[in-house]
């Protein structure tokens, strides 16, 4: 196979790179991806408080597909994102994110990569880290290896594609609020709603004021993969924040089968 | 690695699998694609008029990552997509595709699988083939293997993230009228256009009378990837029907650098 380099004018020869896992399944991480975690001299993994006592999602990816690289990972904080904008508690843990990758810099590491859950360059706290490395480390080439995210998963789970012939696919973060979902809504095919797992009774509200139908998943393409449809959810129902909500139109060409 | 089955529930033993194989660099395939190109008994292979000299697009990716399967794959005819609608040529090339498929099945076949550039459920063939071959052989359990799509790759090479924070991304494809896109160029933060290189003049217009910055790419992760700025379209200019332009918002939380 060949090993094209998208990127060949590496300045200093030192690289920092955004490695999407996926969104669980070991086996939806890429060549590309797997390869990099397998050459890379540092590997940061984001770690949240409810996963202090064990490896957090990207660690337990990264390990079941490089086992090999466990002793070259480094868990790094990861604050919640966007529960509450830009606070200073998630600005911390940038920071402390990024002053490993620095050390490590430091201390003779050519390629430092970030393992993160889904795609480097879709709601990923590495944009953070890049934008801060580059600050303190501008001879440093940056580089991303995308990644299947949630969405994806969620569609080929249940069956239900995202966009066909001239349809069109939003990604919204239920946290932009309800107004701007509803508008997306009324102006695109297919939607698919992130980190909207505590806010479903009011995006289940919205999607029912406009007779759509959804699919709702959390933890997709993993042991403890749950998939409901709109119809199962029931008032005041919540699920956990990173679940996904993809409605998606009534199509003649589908078997619309879940 | 594990291998956890997310369907288990085969009916008859008999599996479709829509297998999506990125954007064209071989290493952007997954380990799944990877393990189901090896497993399975028929690999179909779209190919255009364009490409009967040689192999297509999916067909050079996935003999590079699995040379062993190159005797079983079997090349069948891509209408170009939405140029005008369900046209009849359009509609004969899925006929004769679910055709191959079906005769495959009935040959003994266990597992078929049609490879499709980008992912399976983003404007892929696959969600009319699979319409067809479930309609005559109800028995066939139908899977969905994810890729990495075009936007993904856009991004990663140009280095300007789809979505961050709160932002909101649409995938539009051309070919829905520039008064819709320009509805959603209105109403979201990062829009990624498919299929709009033939039409890049009336897209360029829409960017610029949105004071919009946007990357475009054609044939992005392969030897040929060419990426240019919106600055640097020229009027009038033009460029392949599968060109993927990028809008994304100015930020402060990125480099900004393309």
């Amino acid at each position: 196979m060949t090993h094209a380099p998208v990127h060949p004018d590496q300045k200093s020869g030192r690289t920092l790179i955004g490695v999407g896992v996926g969104p669980g399944d070991p086996e939806l991480v890429t060549l590309k991806t797997v390869r990099i975690l397998r050459e890379a001299d540092v590997i940061l993994v984001p770690y949240t408080e409810a996963t202090t006592d064990g490896p957090g999602r990207a660690e337990t990816i990264i390990t079941a597909v490089a086992p090999q690289i466990a002793e070259r990972i480094e868990r790094v904080p990861f604050s919640m994102r966007e529960r509450s904008g830009v606070g200073e508690k998630r600005k911390a843990s940038w920071q402390v994110s990024a002053d490993a990758a620095v050390t490590a810099f430091d201390a003779g590491a050519r390629t430092v990569a970030l393992a993160t859950v889904g795609d480097p360059t879709v709601f990923s706290t590495f944009t953070y880290l890049r934008a801060n490395v580059e600050q303190r480390l501008p001879d440093v080439t940056v580089e991303l290896s995308p990644g299947i995210t949630a969405m994806q998963a969620l569609s080929a789970a249940s069956g239900h594609p995202l966009v066909e012939g001239k349809e069109i696919l939003a990604l919204v973060p239920a946290t932009v609020g309800m107004e701007k979902l509803g508008q997306v809504l009324d102006l695109v095919d297919s939607v698919a709603i992130y980190k909207g797992g505590r806010k479903l009774p009011e995006v289940a509200d919205q999607l029912r004021q406009r007779s759509r139908q959804a699919v709702i998943g959390t933890d997709v393409t993993l042991e403890s993969e749950h998939i409901i449809t709109l119809d199962q959810v029931t008032d005041a129902q919540t699920l956990p924040y990173f679940s996904t909500v993809l409605t998606t139109p009534e199509r003649t060409t589908t078997g619309g089968k879940l």
